[in-house]
């Protein structure tokens, strides 16, 4: 229900077709929401604002591919479709269900690509420090491109090699968000912080051994980054920093 | 050196007056960032673009009252001075120096304003769970202003008594950026992130006792925030929050 | 040994059949809660009042058919029979030992009905957050169930959509004791805690990744709740809660 | 606003009075509970309808001694007032705005009784082991008892000396609902757990050293009790363990 | 009571001078230990048998200086009189009361020395690490002594100068147990335990910073010593290891 | 070499038959603990004293045969074999070499008995709260039974039903040493240290799940005992514990 | 580009072939090592002057082999080629392209000697506490071997038995670094660090169980270790130590 | 006891003045180290080759005096001397003991410089991040002059302003041994590592607050690091570093 029912419970009041005890009634039992008093669920919006997401890990192949189904069948919705965290047989399932889907086996997200509509300002850059990090690294930019970022990549320009990142500063400027992708010490973000003025959304991820405690130490590192645009996600949460980079994005 | 400096030595190469391996010796030991090849200290530009900045904590009133001096005096800076975790005594040496210095005691901020120009294109609002919380929302709220952006607060609407925040969705979606700070359970960012559809940087706090652990049960529930626009800096960084959410109120 | 038994003793003395000394050798040896002082042992008097209960975890099929054939086979039991984390083995075996037996595959629990009897004075209503928080929801709405008390569920009601949860005060106002699962940032008893009169009994779950490190960030969320009707049982704890829930419902 | 109001608003639409637009207007901007459609501050009611309660800490003398008198002004109010975590400061200035101020120095609670209307339905039983875990002891005892709750204690039943607490089953099993308060080990809910029916709201406490780490040893061990009827709250929190006990009281 | 009593009760009953009934409510409400089946309360009689012990922290001047005043009155008690973790006032008020009183500061020990018995049947050898463990070896080597057992003390032999330790293996194999007190990495007991074929009690000091974390490094280190006659008791317990040291020497 | 070869050294000296130069260098090179000054190998000693000792885990089941194989074959021993984790495979090899071997498969532990010698002085009595703890108490149980030690059992009497254990009271007290296995909150040895005068090994358990934390809550539980003669040995470490016990058992 | 190019442009703009202006820009465009000012790569060249190593965890056989194969054909190229952590099927993979590759595996290394010349100034001795430190310890000693170091090692020297390890004083007092190699109490650097006036690299290892937490116990020993030349790498960390031990070994 | 010693017993036994049973009598019981089979005492030795050194923490002022008392009278020493964490009260006492002695407030460090000979082949330099860092490093500095070592400094280089540290490329080129001292996210080691073949020895500091845990998030950091020339000692352990780096430059 939205304003327009809303009008047509009071216009009923006022032509006297409806008590106003029975209006309060009917009122009590809409859903928030649908009041029209404010849009409350910008959630969920904002999601399809962007692109129609499921979480593969969980699933089964047959509930992924259902519910690509009925995204896919839905006529008004053009969005890109995301499947995160996904394996080799719910792609086939999605496959079945679309023959454009594709997987990226890297980071286990499978795209369907309905629409190429540019959404953000600006491009989302998103930088990684070793090889193990690219399959979160991938995460973070499929999410961005499927909600309708340019986007540009530049891995394995670790600290310890610092002049590589140097040399790339070209790229870094050009962002107006970027993405930082860092496992072990995850000193990366504070390095690219200080040499752009741009947000830096800062990925720990949980590559390493030992004392790295599965991206605690990544994420202790970023959350004490001397550099003052640094913020930080989950570990391994490369769908949400494109999330939140998207959604500055469009500012 | 700027790229004059620069362009000066080619010249001088030009008309013979320095040799090759001159020039190579001479722009070896020049500062790098002085090269013009990049501007990379965007991290200091950026502060000095927002306001200049002085830690309190850990200075005596004497070096605080005398960084302020040399602020003061230079003349071509017209920036906010900002002092952060300071005292009392440290806000009697500062008066001393500048008598438009206003100390902000809950906060324990210093502002000394010198420019009103706006620089962020949105308002910033600071969102707030529990009286104890606001030293932390008030340093946000202040830096956010020093940093020339347009400012309001929502205090006191902890997720316990979710009316109290519901009833001030419309200054929520106001909003361009949300600073979000909360103790305890530290699960306001969720609940404002699901209701607005822009960027909300959350800071926990170290309120609470116990198992609140200083914070870190505040930090971990912002850092699982089922919200996908939610990211976190450290606790109490009411400073870091202000500047992230100016870096990305000015794109 | 009832009172009974303790006056039949006392009696002999009296008789002079006993001597004093062989009674106090008899008394020595008597199991402590068989002396009839205090019923000492509530707690199995609890477990048994409720259901008969079976941990499945750690046992073989085997094991755990024979326990139920023991349970089936007394004659004065007729309390519902429940096992937890069960897996489909298990639950082969038992259905071979009692055809009515069912399984509930999201929570691994195995139940037999054999009484209907209300022993609960109102509704236990379980509230969960996200999907992956069902099988604990689940566990603990079979459990609080077949303890003879009226159930609801409320699922999906995660405080990034607070308006789903609005939508259903209605519910919430009718339980006389919540049982409220989630994982993550653990914030839902929290605002349910605020919207309700009644006891929360709130319990963690181990989903999530990364920094929820395998529900800890949910257990201190909710040990740090800013609703004072909010207590805590042990992460992914669904059976523990519906005791502790059945327990006050009983009151 | 409540039904009156929004029954107002329809009738002067049916009477034309108001055009459906303009309710519409005015709709959106009532706060959001005084909608009538629910009680929503049950949480603020659910306090009020049991005691005034101000936490001390962190507030100066006078600012309690100003709520307080603000409390005792109102004349509808005949709640009890409760203060915690006060100090001597605070407790004199509260004297001056009410003569029949209490304070009880183990636990830094200030009373003011003005009601003896007893709420709850049994008695609250506060259990705790150590001599050192009374403060807490005494807060949730103090609290139950300003929320109109019949209270009785069993103080220094320490589970290494488990007779001292056998002795006194009988006032255990005279309990409605038990809180338990310990610190160490946090043993003894497990214990107090096994021998009643009714449901035990465990308070570990900071009580201890070394590998006590501040109470989390107890809440652990709490957390992990074996006994089905425990629940937990945060350490230190015997005001919380109260409010949980005082709430499933009414029921 | 003791089986005097219970003897009494049953012969009255015999003699018909009480019937059975009143028997058992008398029975019921007799003090659990006194049924004279089992002294249950071997914990007071344990601590009564080797010396009367005061926990000084959290105790008023005042208040040691009472209990130790009932302490000395007692005809029958000729117990040593041990209090731990005193500082200078709660010295002076119990020297006022006994003038035997001995203060060691290192330790924050008082110790009233009344008997000289030896109880323990071989020595038990205090061994600490580094001159920062002393206060805690010390109070175990005074609460050792004032258990009645013969005590020696071999201080400053670390692991890092394992020299100094061999030199005194003599001593080493002179005891029957031995308590071994060190902070840091907690190596000692390792060492030592391999020396040696008695039981050693290992006590981790919160001596040393940083990653020490106030002693669980040594906490740590102990638990998973991989000499096999090593255990451990908390943090800065050199009592506790007295305790059990003596428990042990006493077999 | 013995005292004897230093002899022989020397007397060479003393003839002359071999300079006292080259008697340094050859006394240089000798072992350490040849020298005969000290015994320095007692740990060995210790536990050849009480039986040979295979951890099976980490081995293949060709190595523990091997290492069996070489033990039967000395003729001077004739000490019991003890392997621990093991498994199927590895029995089956150690079957192969020795007809007598016996598998205990709850505990995975190996046994050779080649000895009935009694060493220990008294009975080590074993004790373990729920029946998930039985691997642990079994491999200490048959640890200690291996090193000599009259043995006794007493399982499933947790804390929840208090009565079970005071029934065997009895049991408690003709132990000399008691081994006391719990998970969860590892509150058993407090109660059984109150209960007794000897000293009680606790044995922390990773039995459990969520805040357990692998036995963690259970480890830190017992450090916190408030039973003065318990000690503490590492999670899962029932062989530890016996070790331990039989060393106490033969003082 | 090296130094040659940058004379190249200079003496292109003192030609008056390139403008001032344009030789900015293309100084700007170059990658920044480049420059010859400073070798920055040194990280690089550091590995490549030692040898050349890939991980193989988390690789291909494939990709591993395809690697090796580039490496072995590179004509300049003479260093050892080491990958570590690799597995039989990557062995098969690599023997095929290189008859000559040696699989450890224990510690799971392979080795392609291709130069034995040796680089270290002194020998580098691997010292490990038990059995199941092996395989890291092998680890450092290959990869110090391959990185052309002369090396030795001590294994199975715990501290638990002191003598074993005195006994090898000579070799430990020939090494010019030790690597130390231990779990559980991780207590062996600080012993051997006192018998050494050379610097000792501590490697914890995750072996153990319990409250050993996967090596963090080691590790924390490590840090706090009472020897003052001990330094520290993470848990497993056998090359890593390898490295550092190298590096100090050429000086 | 020398060599010299232990040829007098051998000659004694060769000329028949002693007997052989008494030699080895007399062998027993002399001092370990002394028997000149090996210089056990390296550690000492170490110290003493640099300099002396008092931990000033936990000792009064008197105390401290009272040893440097004793080093300044002894003949043969003409090491410095080094008092670390000492206050402006031990100072007094130390220069009043000498006048030379020389306070320096930042780290709390006295030095008494006896000697300047050089025992380091190269230069220790110390790099740390930011101002609050500057004591730890400084303590680093002064223990490594005193020791012996020509040193250098590079101070506030933190990697938020990268340009910064490569500025200085050529001073980091020109050491032999680098100790790198950092707090927050301890991401300066990695990056110096990357840039220089010589060890890096890494020195975590306590700055920083929340999630920086006293420094345990600097300290993973630089256990992740990936330089491969880092190594790591205690937070906030300068003295130590220096030891290390002073040990490695002997070499």
């Amino acid at each position: 229900m939205d304003q327009q029912e809303l009008l047509r419970i009071l216009e009923a009041v006022r032509a006297g077709e409806v008590s106003s005890a029975k209006a309060i009634e009917r009122l009590k039992h809409l859903p928030f929401e649908d009041l029209g008093f404010a849009k409350v669920d910008h959630h969920r919006a904002l999601r399809q604002g962007f692109a129609e997401v499921i979480l593969g890990q969980g699933k089964t192949p047959g509930q992924v591919a259902e519910i690509v189904r009925a995204m896919v069948r839905r006529k008004d919705g053009r969005q890109n479709i995301l499947v995160t965290r996904a394996n080799p047989k719910i792609f086939a399932a999605v496959k079945r269900v679309n023959r454009t889907a594709k997987m990226h086996p890297l980071s286990g997200v499978i795209t369907i690509e309905r629409s190429r509509e540019i959404l953000g300002k600006g491009t989302i850059l998103v930088v990684s420090a070793g090889t193990s990090d690219i399959p979160v690294a991938e995460e973070a930019l499929l999410t961005a491109q499927m909600m309708g970022n340019p986007v540009e990549h530049l891995y394995d320009v670790g600290v310890a090699g610092i002049h590589r990142l140097l040399e790339h500063r070209e790229k870094l400027t050009h962002a107006r968000v970027i993405i930082c992708v860092a496992g072990m010490e995850g000193a990366l973000p504070s390095v690219v912080g200080g040499l752009v003025p741009v947000p830096v959304i800062a990925v720990p991820t949980s590559t390493g051994y030992g004392a790295s405690f599965g991206g605690v130490a990544a994420l202790l590192g970023m959350l004490n980054s001397c550099a003052s645009n640094v913020t930080v996600v989950n570990i391994d949460n490369g769908f949400g920093a494109a999330c939140v980079a998207s959604c500055i994005n469009r500012l």
